[in-house]
This record gives C-alpha cells, sequence and structure tokens, in this order.
C-alpha cells in the first residue's frame, strides 16, 4: 500500500479561528491514485515543530504534503524550516524569478515578492495546469500554499510526480442502533472478511443513537459478499 | 505558557469521509482557560500510531487529550493502546460497572459493554456534569469519545483537572490587498510589538486577494497600541 502524511501548518488551524478544508480534499483526492492519507500533523508556525513533524513523516511514509506558510508575511516559515529539515539552504529559483519579472513588468520585485522565490537547495518547482502559482517538492515532501482553491491547483502539478496504488473502495451503510448491540456480529464479519476493513462510525441524530458502517477493500467481489451479510445484519434492527 | 496538545484517533477523518468538529472546539474551550492547543496529530486506528503520537506528546506538552476509538466495536482501539504507551494492562473500573448495573437494571452485561467499561491501570474516571458518559485520565492524557456531543460533555467534566494559565486575547482586521503589499510594513510593526503574535492569513474572495491580520497577547493595552498602528496601515489600502 502506498502511504501518504500531511503536515498543516498554522497558528490558525489551531487556534480554532479557521476549519481547515485541505485535508477532506486531500485525502479523497490521494484516495483516488490508490494512495492512502495515513497520519495528519498540525503544528504552529514554529520551525522546531515543522522540522521535528516533516522529519518524522517523511522516513515513516511514501510521500508527505504540508499545506500553509509559504506566502510573503514575516510568519511564514515553511520553506526556511524545510530547508532546515533536510540541512540545506534556501535560493532563488532561477525559473520562478524569470516569470515573476514578466508578471511584474517593469514593476518594483519587493522583497516580500523576493521571498517567495526561494525555495530549498535540491527542490524542483511543480507548475500547476489549474493556476499560475507553482509548489514545490524535495525528495519526498511537497510543499503547497494554504489557501484552499490554490493549493488544489499545486496538487494537480504534482500528479505526475506520485506513484500510483490500487484504488481502495468504500461502501457505507447505516444502522440506527447503539454499536454495542452489533458489535460482536459486526466483528465476526470483520474476521470472515480478512482482505476488508470494517469500520463502525457512531453518530447521534435527533436524539438517537446509530452508526455508519464502512467496508473498505480494493477487492470489490469481496466487497459484493461482505455487504450482504452487512445487510442481514441490519435488517434485524 | 502552558500548552496542550490533541490525538484525533480515527480512519473516518483520514478518509475525508467525515470532517472532524473536535478540534476548533477544543482550542476555543482550552483557549477561554488560558491553555494554548499547540499541535494536534489525526492518526488511523492502529496500536503502533497511536502509542507513538500519545508518548511524543505527552512528553512535550502539558495535556494531551484523545477523542475517539473508546467505543464498542472491535475498530475501537484507543484504550488498549493508551494502556500499552503506559506500560500497563487495562481493568474494569468498579464505580462504572456499578453504575452500567444499575442501568441496565437487570439486562444482560453484553461483552461489547464490558468493554467500555475498562480503563488503563492508574487512570481515573472522568464524570460530567453535561452527559452521564464518563472520560478518563491517566496521568497528563485525558481521553475522549468521538462524537462532538459527547466529548463536550466529557470535556467539561475535566475543568477542575486542568490547570489555568493567562488568556490570550485576540483582535483580528481584514485587509483587501495581497499580503506582499504590507509584509515588509507588519514585520516592522512585529518587531516593534514582542508581547504580541501578529499572524496574517491569506484569503481569495470573488476573485480578489486579500487576509485578515490577527494580533494575539495577554496584553490588553498592548494590542490596543498595536490595533493603531494596524488600522493605520489598512487604511492605505
Amino acid at each position: 500500500m502506498i502511504r501518504a502524511s500531511l503536515v498543516i501548518i498554522g497558528d490558525e488551524i489551531l487556534s480554532g479561528r479557521t476549519e481547515d478544508k485541505n485535508l477532506p480534499y486531500l485525502a479523497k483526492w490521494l484516495g483516488n491514485l490508490g494512495i492512502h492519507l495515513s497520519e495528519v500533523h498540525i503544528v504552529l508556525d514554529n520551525e522546531d515543530d515543522i522540522i521535528e513533524s516533516v522529519n518524522t513523516l517523511r522516513k515513516k511514509y511514501e510521500y508527505v504534503f504540508t499545506t500553509g506558510g509559504i506566502g510573503p508575511t514575516h510568519d511564514d516559515i515553511t520553506t526556511d524550516s524545510i530547508a532546515k529539515a533536510f540541512g540545506v539552504e534556501t535560493r532563488i529559483d532561477d525559473d520562478a524569478l524569470e516569470k515573476m519579472k514578466e508578471f511584474l513588468d517593469g514593476k518594483e520585485l519587493t522583497e516580500p515578492l523576493l521571498k517567495m522565490l526561494h525555495i530549498p537547495e535540491g527542490g524542483e518547482l511543480i507548475y500547476s495546469p489549474a493556476t499560475k502559482a507553482p509548489g514545490y517538492k524535495i525528495e519526498n515532501v511537497f510543499v503547497m500554499a494554504g489557501i484552499p482553491k490554490i493549493m488544489q491547483g499545486m496538487l494537480e502539478g504534482m500528479y505526475d510526480y506520485l506513484e500510483k496504488g490500487e484504488v481502495v473502495h468504500s461502501r457505507s451503510f447505516d444502522i440506527l442502533v447503539g454499536e454495542s448491540f452489533f458489535a460482536e456480529k459486526l466483528e465476526e464479519i470483520q474476521q470472515e472478511f480478512q482482505n476488508i476493513s470494517i469500520g463502525s462510525y457512531p453518530f447521534s441524530r435527533d436524539g438517537k443513537y446509530g452508526a455508519t458502517i464502512v467496508l473498505r477493500s480494493i477487492d470489490d467481489s469481496a466487497l459484493d459478499n461482505c455487504e450482504i451479510l452487512i445487510k442481514e445484519l441490519i435488517s434485524k434492527y
């Protein structure tokens, strides 16, 4: 299985002020390529924390994606932190510089604009078919902006760089009774289908408890067989 | 500063199927107590991953909260994993057993119900004023359910166990111009106010770029002074 992780960088997510929208988008986008999002860290705009998470996750997973902190303001420290995580300096990307000069068409290339043209040594800009803004990669780490629309464009540019895996299919079924009533039977079904991952996700709706049972597997015919047993189970309640 | 972290446990968040609602709630709730949510890990229903995150974060922060995986189904493995993280066994909590028997009033105490009464040795149930469901704590780790309504009730029960810090006040201002135009001036203001954390969070709205500038500090009068400069800056655009 090809596994990926995500580091969400930004005080604003951890303060509860901004709700992250990139995780679900990335999870589904990767899922369609057969890549399994397997761990997420959300960290402050703090160099040590970014370095620690990136270095832990790039050893543990095939891919690490990051979002946030690559803008022009003083609190945008992602690129410097990633360079330090790899033990390299940052440099101005020549290609990005040329494109920026074209775009500015004689207007001043200010320090904040110049800051955004830096990427870590050994990194490679990744241009997007969807937006002008490039992300970049360094080894197995893919660096993206935090604004969802821009992040999504950058992600499209990364498609060609990612190894694709077998796509996991999922089917979900709601059962309108508390989990403790069906937990034993569900465990039996799980034991019968070792190549299916069966999850039960409880909810409360209008004061009543229920759960969504989700089956996940790369094997569609196993899912067909398992689905029959799950529907039998649900029909009892 | 008193700092906390959160481990969100659940395949359903990482698949993108379910959007977590507990992070922003916890961040704001803790913020009101002067406790700063400083890192979040989102992990699969996988023992090794849960153990690794809990053991990393409980050494790094004053408090670790966890959500999810304490139900009765086979994929609920949080309590077993936390016991292993602390190197202890789980045991049935006598008080919880008694309350469950009362509640069942002669009905069968099934295996799934029994499973939910286990907590790690050395742990302590924490009853909530808001719901009947208890969470539990073991050392500086606070374990809660994933369903937001239940999680919120458990959290109320944890209030008395937490040391309170100085509350950080925040003020936010929108500026309707791209960040690169004001980044240098904003950095100057940041340098002038060392006891304020100034963040700039870009957005795009109706195709135009802007940013929300957020000031955070425990010092209200410093915020007053800083606010004047920020408003001056915004008035230029």
